[in-house]
C-alpha cells in the first residue's frame, strides 16, 4: 500500500488542485459562455494562500466560485475540528478545494462542494504526535423542489460512499441533515447531501480515496440536475422567491458555517471566504407565498431530512 | 426623587411604547405614503412578546422596522450582558425599542437606533439581588458619505448626553466605534453614533433619564439628514453601491451583533428579529469602484473613527 498509511500532504494538494481545474471547466462548459477569472492571493498571517477562481454574470452561472487554499498556521483556529477541542491552538496545514454555484434560473438549484484535509501538529515537525483528518461533502439547495433532482443527488452521494464502510453513506446523509439547519427557522438551508469531517476511517489511503470519491461525485451528481433546469421559463415571481431564499443561504453562512467561521478565524481574505455568499438575496419582511404554492410547500417538502436515495 | 432609584420596569414599558408610536407616525410622515403593518407575538419560550411594526416599499423608505418587545424568562442568555457573565442563567425581564431604517435612495444613509431595559434575578422575586442596567443608542451607515450629515449626527448624539457627566459622550461614542465593526473587512458599519450597555449610572432614575434623551434624540439626529438627501437623483450605479454596502449590512448583523443573538438565543421569532437586514444586498464577488470615486474613498473617509462632533 502507496506510503503505508502515512498522510501525504503532497499527495492530496496534487488532487485538490487537479479537481479545481476539472471542476471550473466543468462549469465553463455548462455556461457556455462566461470563464472563471483567477486571483491568486498569499495567506495574511502564517504561510501559504490560494486560487480563488469567480466566474461571475453568466447566462447559465449568475456566480460560481472554486477556490483553492493550501495554508499552514502556528495556532489551529477553534472552528477546525469540532470534535476534537484538544487539537486548538497546534500548528497545523490545511488544504482544501470549495466550490459553489449559484445559477441564475430559479428552478437550478443552488450547489456546493468541500473538500479539505488538515494536519495538526503538537510541535513544528514532531511527526509522532501529527493527528490528520480529512473532512468535506457535498449539499444541494433548490429554490422549487423536485423530488427527480433530489433521488438523483443522493444516489450519486450514496455511490459515492460505497466502497467504505456498510454504514458510511447513511453516517455521512445524517451528519449533512445535522449540520445544513438554520435552527432559528427550524429548516434545512437545502435538500442535504453528504458531509464528513474529522475523517480517518482506516488509515491514509482508505481515507484519502473517500475524500477523492467525494470530489470525484460532484459534477455525475450535479450536471445532469442543472442540465435538466437550466431552460426552463421562469420570470419575476420565480426570482423573488429565489431572492427571498438566498436570504436563507446568506444567513446560514454567515450565522453557522463552520468553513466561514474557520476561514474568517484563520486569517483568510474575507473576500474570497465569502464568495459563497449568493450573488443578490432579499429580507423584503414581509413575503407571503400563495396558499399551497411550490413556495409555500418547499419547506415542508424538501427542507425537512428525507431518505431520497431510496 | 420618584421611586428614590429603585427600578421601575412599568415606567419604562409606558416610555418604550410610546416611543415605538412616535418613531413610527415620523417615519410615515417622511415616507408620504406607506403605512406601517403590526403583528403582535407572543414568545415561544417564558413569557411576553411584542408589537413588530414594518413598513415595507415605501417611496422613501424601502424598509423600515420598529419593534418593541417585553419578554421574561428563566435563564439570561449569554449575549445579554457581555461585562457581566456571572448573570448568564438566572430569570430575568427584557423591555426594548429597536428601530432599523432602509430607505430606497442610496443616498439617505440607513439607521439605527435601540434602547432596552433588563432586569436579572437570583431567584424570581427575590429582590435583594436584583441587577438591573439600560442599554442602546443610535448610528448611522451611509452608503454615500456626507461630512455635514455625519456632523448633525455626531452633535445631535453629543446633546443626548450633555447632562450625564463630562464623560458621557466620549465614553458612548468610543464604544460604538468599538461595537459597530467588522472585524474581518477592517472597517466600521458606518460613521457609527453612540453605544451604551450595562448602564446604571447614577442610580434608575439618572439611567432612565439617559435611556429617554437617547430615545429623544434620534428623531433629531436623522429626520434633517433623510430630507436634505431624500430628492437627490439617483441611477443604476448608486443602487449597485447600496445593494453592495448593504451586504456589509447583513454580514455585520449576522456575524457580530449581539442584539440579533439576543434575539434568536432567547427563543424570539427570526421574521421579527431579522427584520433588521436589507431588503436587498449583493455580493457579486468581482465589484470594483472607479479609482478615486465616492465609492472607492468611502471606506477611507467615513468608516473608520473620526471626531466628527467638533
Amino acid at each position: 500500500m502507496k506510503n503505508g498509511g502515512s498522510p501525504d500532504a503532497a499527495a492530496v494538494e496534487e488532487y485538490f488542485r487537479a479537481l479545481q481545474d476539472r471542476l471550473c471547466d466543468a462549469l465553463e462548459s455548462l455556461d457556455g459562455g462566461k470563464k472563471f477569472t483567477e486571483q491568486k492571493w498569499r495567506h495574511r498571517a502564517g504561510a501559504g494562500g490560494g486560487r480563488a477562481r469567480l466566474l461571475s454574470g453568466g447566462t447559465v452561472l449568475e456566480k460560481a466560485g472554486v477556490n483553492f487554499s493550501a495554508i499552514s498556521g502556528d495556532s489551529l483556529p477553534t472552528a477546525a475540528s469540532a470534535r476534537r477541542p484538544e487539537l486548538q491552538g497546534r500548528a497545523f496545514r490545511a488544504l482544501g478545494v470549495s466550490l459553489v454555484v449559484h445559477p441564475r434560473n430559479p428552478f437550478v438549484p443552488a450547489a456546493h462542494l468541500n473538500v479539505r484535509f488538515f494536519v495538526a501538529r503538537e510541535k513544528p515537525g514532531d511527526e509522532k504526535t501529527t493527528a490528520w483528518w480529512f473532512g468535506g461533502g457535498f449539499d444541494l439547495t433548490p429554490v422549487y423542489g423536485f423530488a427527480e433532482d433530489a433521488r438523483h443527488w443522493h444516489r450519486t452521494a450514496r455511490a459515492a460512499c460505497k466502497d467504505f464502510g456498510g454504514d458510511c453513506h447513511a453516517r455521512c446523509k445524517a451528519e449533512c441533515d445535522r449540520y445544513f439547519y438554520l435552527r432559528h427557522r427550524d429548516e434545512m438551508r437545502g435538500v442535504g447531501g453528504i458531509f464528513f469531517d474529522d475523517w480517518n476511517r482506516g488509515g491514509f489511503t482508505d481515507s484519502f480515496a473517500f475524500c477523492r470519491s467525494v470530489g470525484d461525485h460532484f459534477l455525475p451528481a450535479y450536471l445532469p440536475i442543472a442540465r435538466r433546469r437550466m431552460d426552463t421559463p421562469w420570470g419575476g415571481r420565480e426570482r423573488a422567491f429565489q431572492s427571498h431564499r438566498r436570504g436563507r443561504y446568506a444567513e446560514f453562512n454567515l450565522v453557522y458555517d463552520r468553513g466561514t467561521l474557520f476561514g474568517l478565524q484563520s486569517g483568510g481574505r474575507a473576500e474570497f471566504i465569502l464568495m459563497s455568499l449568493p450573488p443578490r438575496a432579499e429580507w423584503r419582511g414581509d413575503f407571503r407565498p400563495q396558499a399551497d404554492s411550490a413556495e409555500e410547500n418547499l419547506a415542508r417538502d424538501f427542507l425537512q431530512p428525507r431518505d431520497w436515495a431510496e
